[in-house]
């Protein structure tokens, strides 16, 4: 049976036709969830899941699963997937390659005619990206009782549609409870979004684990006035209290742990304009690291940073952490699993941790759980150039169906 | 004749009443440029100025004139007055002290019975603050022939309405022909919106220019990549340049020049999100001085910071200067007149240049042009907590109507 393979070229096909679906020009996709070409996408999902011969299944957070019925229907499943809502011109790897490759494992099953011990699930999440609706990771969250639905239900975009609502428009809102059931296990192949895997010139990883982060929010007070006539030691620019605060972060980072990183990745300025003293700016400071003591001394050391600054630029400031997620090691078990199928096809592979967060870590709070990552070109994710050369994806794919056969054959 | 002086009480009036328009819950106003607040604010104006027997003239660009006829007709005017449009959300007294208070002037020659040999004008020009639309002084730049009419009809707001219509709108694009023409001299008063009267404790300055400026548009284009994966020694994250940009105007600041000033005030991130390292930040710079060498050498200093930070980085950078102006020395007879003037009425006083543009500075292109300075307490401009004592206030009207009546009897 080790023979089995995926078929390359279908997938491909299959890919491809997928991502002109909310194409951009610059070839990149623009499928945010719930829009209009987040809906075009699950329809497309839905046909080719039941072409598939898979009984599907939509849930409360519009989660769209798979089954393949196994031989003992009573064990709890397998399941594997990932999700199709894209960032806003995003590219067309991110998410799509862990779903329609979950599809391809259920059809090269199919062609093999081979029945597993346990029923097999793909499964499409809702709401990954968070670009939209926040927070992001929704359908797997509620799935995995991290969030209830109806929080998840009121998250508002910025025009004031609120989830639940757009996701009955587009005709999503299943009937399903969505909470956590009994699995036998999950995995998710993903484009690493990082660069070690291309660095080592490595076709796949094992994925060990997630970092933790910490997510938080700072806002500067000082006074606005007019850039001409105000001395610079009568100042109280909230602008040079931000930028001390960015080039701490980065001060914190080359010296806080080998893992650590450190972003600040949105700031707004009031009243932001070209003759006027900044009074107010808001920015958000984000540190990752595997190792979460690291994350904690990084917050302590920022706030430290913080006061320091308001002080001295006789500046008020809020500081206070909107998220803290501790680093997240998976199933010792399924990571061998995945070793294993990548032994076994003979491809070099390292094992890594995530920086980034993906579903997979609400499912590893339910059920053994482990990824599969494929290199991602130059590092770039959330881009339109988000790139992963085609003969990546197969053996990714092909892990995959490896891993999966494993655990679907354990009884 | 000396014996003439401004009466308190009717100004004080005025001015209350004048600011009920556009007032806002805490103690400012909200009247910019050409909105329905700066209409009401107009027609005000236009009727105080005939009970005055003012015979009112609006020119194409919508800056009003009120001329009171002099002994020799023929003779050049004496034009005196600010404007009417307000920051959004901004002071009671910043333009519409030196525009009521002209009109204080009047009243008062008025009631004295006393015809000067040259006509008076008195003017409150279209769109000072540049804050709905630039560029700023647009009234007073049209009439000196820095701008085009029709550039300055074409300017738009951020909702895409343009200056000519919205002044169509408002019944403020009137006939008169907005050109220079022969003119005796020009005065302004206004509020300092600096810190240095109220430091010495002094009411009034004669205002002897103002500093140059520099205006400077900085873009920088890295790599947006997600937050977590990405070492931080393969980022290219704009807005760490932006950070240093901020940093090095504060540091060349402090060597450049003793009144050498610099302000960030306007700065935009792309994509502006908690998890991506920023791709673009578009920012401003401002320099100013009265030595216009400082501003040259500041310029210069951070055009060389920005290619530096560029190539540590690793970021693409676009620098521009887009507007240059040089310091403006007031015309010195003007000043005397200002300064014969306070010295008549015995007060303390000194001699300052202005950090702030003016529609003085274009005015002083066609003729000559001086202005009067009243304190502003805490040097705080441009917001709603703006404040003037209203005894100071009088000091400067009386200043002026001193210095017009000199002028006003030249032949």
């Amino acid at each position: 049976m080790s023979d089995v393979r995926v078929d390359g070229s279908r997938f491909r096909e299959r890919f491809e036709s997928f991502n002109e679906i909310g194409a951009t020009e610059s070839g990149g996709v623009n499928r945010p969830a719930l829009s209009d070409e987040n809906r075009e996408a699950r329809d497309t999902l839905v046909e080719w899941f039941e072409d598939a011969g898979l009984s599907v299944t939509v849930d409360e957070m519009g989660n769209i699963f798979g089954r393949r019925e196994g031989a003992n229907p009573d064990l709890a499943p397998v399941l594997f997937g990932s999700h199709v809502d894209s960032q806003y011109n995003g590219g067309r790897f991110d998410g799509i390659v862990g779903v329609l490759g979950a599809l391809e494992v259920v059809e090269t099953l199919n062609d093999a005619d081979e029945t597993t011990e346990r029923p097999l699930e793909v499964v499409a999440w809702s709401n990954e990206e968070g670009v939209r609706f926040q927070p992001d990771m929704l359908g797997s969250g509620v799935f995995c009782d991290v969030f209830d639905r109806e929080y998840a239900y009121s998250r508002e975009d910025k025009d004031g549609n609120r989830f639940g609502e757009e996701l009955e428009r587009i005709g999503y809102r299943g009937e399903a409870p969505c909470e956590p059931r009994d699995l036998h296990c999950y995995f998710e192949v993903h484009v690493e979004q990082g660069p070690f895997l291309e660095q080592e010139e490595l076709p796949v990883a094992a994925v060990e684990g997630v970092f933790g982060f910490s997510w938080m929010n700072v806002s500067f007070e000082g006074q606005a006035n007019h850039a001409g006539p105000t001395p610079m030691d009568m100042r109280h620019d909230a602008l040079v209290g931000a930028s001390d605060v960015i080039q701490a972060v980065r001060r914190i980072t080359a010296t806080g742990g080998v893992d650590l990183v450190g972003t600040v990745g949105s700031l707004d300025v009031w009243p932001n304009a070209i003759n006027v003293i900044p009074e107010t700016v808001e920015l958000t400071v984000d540190f990752r690291s595997y190792d979460d003591a690291a994350v904690d001394a990084a917050v302590e050391q920022i706030e430290a940073e913080i006061a320091h600054v308001a002080e001295r630029e006789g500046l008020d400031y809020e500081f206070e952490q909107i998220m803290r997620v501790d680093a997240d090691p998976f199933d010792a078990d399924c990571i061998e699993t995945v070793v294993d199928a990548i032994e076994e096809r003979g491809h070099d592979y390292t094992r890594l941790v995530s920086g980034a967060g993906h579903d997979a870590n609400y499912l590893n709070t339910i059920c053994p759980t482990s990824m599969i990552f494929v290199p991602s070109v130059d590092g770039i994710s959330h881009r339109e150039s988000e790139f992963t050369e085609w003969e990546d994806v197969l053996v990714g794919t092909d892990v995959l169906l490896g891993a999966v056969r494993r655990k679907a054959d354990e009884v």
